[in-house]
C-alpha cells in the first residue's frame, strides 16, 4: 500500500427540499456572491426561480454568470472573473452539472488574486486563497461536487486539461435527487459512463489497495444495477437518489485510498474526442473504454481480470469487454466513434491530436494511438 | 435513501513514517500542546520516545496527561481539563489507540470553556468551540481518528456511552502502520473484532442505502481476508496497513451514507460487559454479536440474510452465524461469556445493567435481556 492523504472537507446535504439549507449556509460566507449556471436548462425546469427566490427572499445580492458551456472553456471563467472582482463577490454559488461547477471552481480559485484560470490550471500561478464555493448539483456524473478537481478546455491551445487544487474543494455542496429527474434519458446515460469510468480509473490508479478496489467495484456494480432502472422510470426518487450518491463516491477520494492516484488515461482519450467533435463526455467514455481494454488486455491481463471477476463474477477478459459493451449498448451511450457520428476520415485527426497533447495514461501507458483510434472504430 | 448531512473535515496522514510531518502540522495551531498517552505500552515500544523527541527538536512545548485507561473514565478527562487550561495549551494531541483518542477528544471539547466532559456527553452543557486535535493512532479497531464519536464511561453512574459532536473531527490524524506492528495478538483480534462491529452496526443502521451495504460488506470480508495473515505474521507492514485502513473506514461515515446512522444496539450489549467486567472492547463485541444475531433472526430475517449473501455467499441466518462464530474463535476472540472468564453467577447482574440503562438498538429494538444474555452463555 502506498503513503497517501486523504482530505475531503467538502458538508454535503443530501436528500429531498434540502435546498430549505441554502441561504443560512451562504450567509456563513456573506451576502453578495456569484451565481453561475448554464444553458438554461435550469431555468426552464425551474430550478433556477426556486434559487433565485430564496436569494431574494433572504436579502442576498447576486450577480450572474450565464452560458457556461458543456465542455467548459477557460475564457469563460477569465470573463466571470473580471465581474466577480468588480462586484467585490463573497462567494460563488453554482447550479448546475459538471461544467458550471468546474468553471465555478476555478473562478472561486481566481477571483481574489485576480489570476488566469489557463496560467493556474498549468501551475504558472498558484494561487494562496479562494472564495467559497457552494454547489447546487442538477445532474449525477463528474462528482465534482465532492472533489477539488476541474476539467477547462483551451481553444487556443487546442487542449482539454484536468488540474486539482485542495482549494476547489466546494465548502457545501446541495444535492437533491429532485433536481436530477428532469435530465433527459441520453444524458442520464452519459452521466452513468461517466460514474463508471471514475470508478475504473480508481481501480487502475497506482498502488495496491484491495479495500479501495473494492469500493470501486461496488459503486460500478450498484450503478449498472441501477442505470436501467432509473432509465426506464426516470422519475423514480429513489432510484435518482442512488444514482447520485454513486456519481459523488466514484470521484471523491474513496476508490484511490491506499494508492496514489487514478490512471486517468481513459479520461484522456475522451477529452481528445469532446475536444475535437464536442461530444458529451460521458459518451466519449464509453466508446473509449472498451477499445482501452482491448489495447491494454496483454499488458495487464492480471488487473483486468480481477476486475472482471468482481464486476461480472468473470474470468475471461474478452467475454469481461463483451459484456461491458453490451451495458453500455442497453443504456443507448456510444461504443464506438461511429455510433457519435464521427465518421471513418477524421482517424487521422484524432491520432494526431492524441500525438500533439501526448496523451496518456499515469500509471498504465500507452501511445499507439494508431491502434488506439482504429479500436474505437473496431 | 434518507436524507443525510455528511461532513468528515480529518486530513490524514497515511504511510511509512508520516510523522516527519508531524512538527509542521502542529505549529499550524502553536506550540504549546497537552500531549495525552496511555498506560505506558507507547513509552516501552519507543512511540513516546519518537514524539517526544520531534516535539523537543522543534521547540513545542508539551504538558503531559498520561495513564488513560482502556476504558477511558469521565474523571480522567475533567483531571486534564483543569491542566490544559493552567497550562494554556493550544491544541491536544493524542498518541495511542480507542480511549487515548476518545479521552483527548473530550479534553480538547472541554478545555476552551472549562466544561465537565460527562454534562457534556449528556448534552447539558453545549459547547461552542474546541481546541484542535491530533492524533497518532497505535492500534487499529475503532475507527475514532476520523470521526466524531468518542465513548466514556462513568463510575459514580455505572455508564458507559458514546456521543458525537463536529468539533471533536481531529484536524489531523497520522497513521503509520508501523506503529501498529507492536500490537499483541490478542489485541490485535480484538481490534479485528471491533472493526467488523463498525460495519455491522453501519449495515443495520436507519434507511435503505445499498451502495453503503456494499461498502460496509467490502470493508468486512477485506477484513475476514486480512485477519489471519497479519495474525499469523503480525510484523508484516502491508496486512497491518491493510488492516489499519479498514478499521478507519469502518467508522468514518462511509457505510451509514444515504441512512440515518448506524444502529448500535449490539455496542450497547458490550459496553454493559465492559462496564462490569473490564473486558476488552472488541472482547465483548464478538461475544455481543452472534447473541444478538441469534436474538435478531426471526425479527429481521431478510436483512441478516442479504448481509449473510454479500459476505459469505450465503443463504441461510443458522449458517452465518456459524461461520461467524467460527471465525471469532480462530483469531482467538470469544465468543461466550464463560470464554472471557465471565462465569454463569454473573447473569442476573448483567441482565439488571442492561434493564438499568435501558439499553437497546436505535433502529431495531430488543429488551428480552433475559434471552440476549442466556444466548451470550450459550
Amino acid at each position: 500500500m502506498e503513503n497517501f492523504n486523504f482530505y475531503n472537507p467538502v458538508s454535503i446535504h443530501f436528500g429531498k427540499d434540502v435546498l430549505n439549507e441554502l441561504a443560512d449556509t451562504i450567509k456563513l460566507y456573506g451576502n453578495n456572491i456569484l451565481l453561475v449556471y448554464g444553458k438554461g436548462s435550469v431555468v426552464k425546469n425551474g430550478y433556477y426561480n426556486l434559487v433565485v427566490n430564496i436569494l431574494n427572499k433572504n436579502g442576498i445580492k447576486y450577480t450572474e454568470i450565464s452560458g457556461i458551456k458543456p465542455n467548459p472553456v477557460d475564457s469563460d471563467v477569465d470573463e466571470a472573473v473580471k465581474i466577480g472582482r468588480q462586484e467585490k463577490v463573497q462567494a460563488v454559488l453554482a447550479l448546475g452539472g459538471g461544467s458550471v461547477i468546474d468553471s465555478s471552481k476555478a473562478m472561486a480559485l481566481c477571483i481574489p488574486e485576480n489570476l488566469s484560470a489557463w496560467e493556474v490550471l498549468k501551475g504558472r500561478q498558484k494561487p494562496e486563497k479562494a472564495l467559497p464555493l457552494i454547489t447546487i448539483l442538477t445532474l449525477a456524473a463528474t462528482g465534482t461536487e465532492m472533489n477539488h478537481f476541474s476539467v477547462l478546455q483551451n481553444h487556443q491551445t487546442n487542449e482539454k486539461l484536468g488540474f486539482r487544487n485542495p482549494l476547489m474543494y466546494p465548502k457545501h455542496s446541495f444535492l437533491d435527487p429532485q433536481f436530477t429527474i428532469t435530465v433527459p434519458k441520453n444524458y442520464t446515460a452519459y452521466g452513468i459512463a461517466d460514474i463508471i469510468a471514475h470508478a475504473f480509473e480508481g481501480f487502475f490508479g497506482g498502488g495496491n489497495s484491495p479495500l479501495a478496489d473494492k469500493f470501486a467495484a461496488s459503486i460500478i456494480t450498484e450503478c449498472i444495477k441501477f442505470a436501467p432502472l432509473v432509465l426506464n422510470e426516470p422519475d423514480n426518487y429513489e432510484y435518482r437518489a442512488n444514482i447520485l450518491l454513486q456519481s459523488t463516491y466514484a470521484l471523491n477520494g474513496t476508490t484511490t485510498i491506499g494508492k496514489i492516484s487514478g490512471d486517468w488515461g481513459t479520461h484522456a482519450i475522451g477529452h481528445t474526442l469532446s475536444l475535437l467533435y464536442d461530444i458529451p463526455h460521458g459518451a466519449s467514455l464509453s466508446i473509449a473504454y472498451p477499445a482501452w481494454f482491448k489495447l491494454m488486455k496483454h499488458q495487464i491481463p492480471d488487473e483486468i481480470k480481477r476486475l472482471a471477476q468482481l464486476i461480472f463474477g468473470l474470468n475471461d477478459i474478452d467475454l469481461f469487454i463483451e459484456n461491458l459493451e453490451q451495458f453500455y449498448i442497453s443504456i443507448e451511450t456510444p461504443v464506438r466513434l461511429e455510433d457519435a457520428g464521427i465518421k471513418r476520415n477524421k482517424k487521422n485527426e484524432i491520432v494526431e491530436l492524441m500525438k500533439k497533447n501526448q496523451i496518456s495514461g499515469f500509471f498504465h501507458k500507452f501511445s499507439n494511438y494508431e491502434k488506439l483510434t482504429e479500436l474505437m472504430y473496431r
